[in-house]
């Protein structure tokens, strides 16, 4: 019998109760045993019943509790979580989390703490949900120099973006209804700006390029100025727009972004529509593998998280460290591409504008929408910084 | 050190022994030697030098080498790969191979062996080449019912239907390109009539059923009667054809087929062109899970080998059997759906035909083609085993 502790009883950790209820003929889970979780409250209408003496408001309770084998972290909170993971690994227990924000943050300190300690910290179900990527890129990075690795990272954008595109919404709109089928948080803005993708492409990136590459290390455009205008006249030009993190090494360094794209409509990733998840990745010796599924959701994230747990039970992954200390200089000043621009009141603006616009797409009295050159994105956002209201994608062909 | 024997060393084997000669930083590569090579002909033009002394005609050398730890059956001979692994396992070593035709026909009885034994009985490589599929399958099994596997499973037919379909090549065009590449094999039997893909449909689906479905559990129709008047009349209505292994779950038993189906244009699985493969697992809880890349090439298998290889030493797979001893009733003869079917010296065998055409798609003096309502397939083959010259494709849509 392994005695798990859980901390935090929403979505994910109910999706994870729910799951171990359901054993059927799956003789490895009978194993595992969820001894207590840590609630905020004890009174509260919940989907997955459990018995009431299991919840308790007291985190030492399960991180001191010596019979508690594994820690699993759903809390959501960055602070609380990241304190008591820190005590848990101390305390020689395997740690499992789905807190993306908490691995980003912490994650050189935690994995080195892990390794230290000999236990697990595993966090699968912190990148791209329910896809299975994590355990597949530690197994390509044993073999691979991985050059390249992009993705559809973050649901809640990429159901608003197909909203828009295929019913013609307004972003306000598409968020709404995206808050409304619970995708998106009262509180968008992680989501929305981009950040809660870089904190992913953080995390995939340092694994697969075996480089410290953080959040600050990374160039992050959102998807909260595009407008049904934009959606329309990129898919005039048979192009989708998706919000895309990737990461390229270069001679020595490395370029990383997340920014919304316009891909050709019949190509891959332009394929991956409502809130479904997408990784590719390339090594020299793999070459080009791509994994998709559902980026959130109860039972898919539960999935992925009893995976892990699944792991550390049955001590089937490596304990070490997957992370490296290479050294990349960090070479965004050198990104480039063509660029789709739209900006609003554009006549106080005209003169600025000049030297970047090589096709007019749209033009009436608010609004302007052309196409860039090739041109150095460092140098494009220099002109527009002093532009007030303004929208740009990047053109993948 | 781990030392390791490898059986063949064709293009498979070149491609092991070249990626572990470019260990770069790969620590863990570090370790694993190769002994002995078992080949053919000691004097040979190879693409990837080793020295002479490695490599034998004589394969007792290496199987009852008590000093190798690890084989790695690359032979693609079924009945000597199938002797030589037998007798590996009971010698207590461990087993990498990338024989599907031998694991398709002896995977029940070798993984029980490999179990019985204690050590590793790994295949990775054997179902769609270069891409992570077995592994991710392995950990989605311990927790789900998966209920559904569908996958492109063959380079070589999926690279024949790419140039039909893009370059408007005949059958027979298309496959001397295939085989002008080394794509196809100078008898392409097994890869054109389907039988490759039945193969590795029947590994994916006895592990993800857990029941044992063998090659004669599945109905199996090539690609070798299509021409390029079927790809042209279905592109017009948008559709692109691709040959596909299906196996569903349904109540108390399941149905399995490999055929190839006419696809939306715009579909997941219409984009996976050239000689990519593609899987799709749908767990109850995991939901829809998508994994594509390389189907073959020497360096994406060879990669597939040596992740199977790394587990085997880093003991970080279960070495219990995967398999389940589930009993599920064949419904094949239930399978029914919308077929395109053509016809060649159509007006002899008019009258049989009468009750399938639903709806006429062209007629000329000799060709006749046609798409029927929903109905049984055996139904429809049934009629059609007494027409000479016909191809027939089911319609995903």
């Amino acid at each position: 019998m392994v005695n798990i502790g859980l901390l935090g009883f929403g979505t994910v950790g109910q999706g994870i109760v729910d799951i171990l209820n359901d054993k059927s003929d799956k003789v490895l889970l009978k194993d595992l045993y969820i001894k207590k979780i840590l609630v905020r409250r004890l009174e509260k209408q919940r989907q997955v019943k459990v018995s009431k003496d299991k919840l308790t408001l007291n985190p030492q309770e399960i991180i001191e509790d010596k019979e508690i084998d594994i820690i699993v972290e759903v809390t959501g909170d960055v602070d609380l979580g990241y304190k008591l993971i820190k005590k848990a690994l101390k305390n020689k227990k395997h740690v499992v989390t789905a807190n993306k924000a908490l691995v980003s943050k912490h994650f050189e300190e935690l994995t080195q703490l892990a390794e230290e300690n000999h236990v697990y910290f595993l966090y699968e179900a912190s990148v791209a949900g329910g896809v299975p990527i994590l355990k597949s890129l530690k197994d390509q990075i044993k073999l691979n120099s991985i050059s390249k690795i992009k993705g559809i990272l973050n649901g809640t954008c990429n159901y608003i973006l197909t909203r828009m595109t295929e019913d013609g919404l307004d972003y306000s709109q598409a968020l709404k209804e995206a808050q409304d089928l619970g995708y998106a948080e009262a509180d968008p803005t992680s989501d929305v700006k981009g950040i809660d993708t870089l904190r992913k492409l953080r995390i995939l990136s340092t694994m697969a390029l075996g480089a410290s590459i953080r959040e600050e290390d990374i160039i992050c455009h959102g998807i909260d100025r595009l407008s049904a205008l934009d959606i329309k006249l990129l898919k005039e030009r048979n192009m989708v727009i998706k919000l895309m993190g990737e990461t390229v090494e270069v001679d020595g360094g490395y370029k990383a972004i997340v920014q919304p794209k316009a891909l050709r409509d019949d190509s891959y990733f332009a394929m991956i529509s409502d809130a479904y998840n997408a990784v590719s990745i390339e090594g020299n010796f793999s070459g080009l593998l791509n994994f998709y599924g559902p980026g959130a959701g109860m039972h898919p994230t539960g999935n992925a998280v009893l995976t892990d747990l699944i792991d550390c039970v049955a001590n089937s992954q490596d304990k070490r460290s997957p992370l490296r200390d290479r050294k990349l200089d960090n070479r965004n000043k050198d990104i480039q591409g063509r660029y789709y621009i739209r900006v609003s009141n554009w006549k106080e603006d005209r003169y600025k504008l000049e030297g970047l616009v090589d096709e007019k797409v749209f033009e009436n009295e608010e609004e302007l929408a052309f196409i860039t050159k090739e041109l150095k994105l460092s140098g494009i956002l220099n002109i527009l910084k002093e532009v007030k209201n303004y929208a740009i994608v990047n053109i993948e062909y």
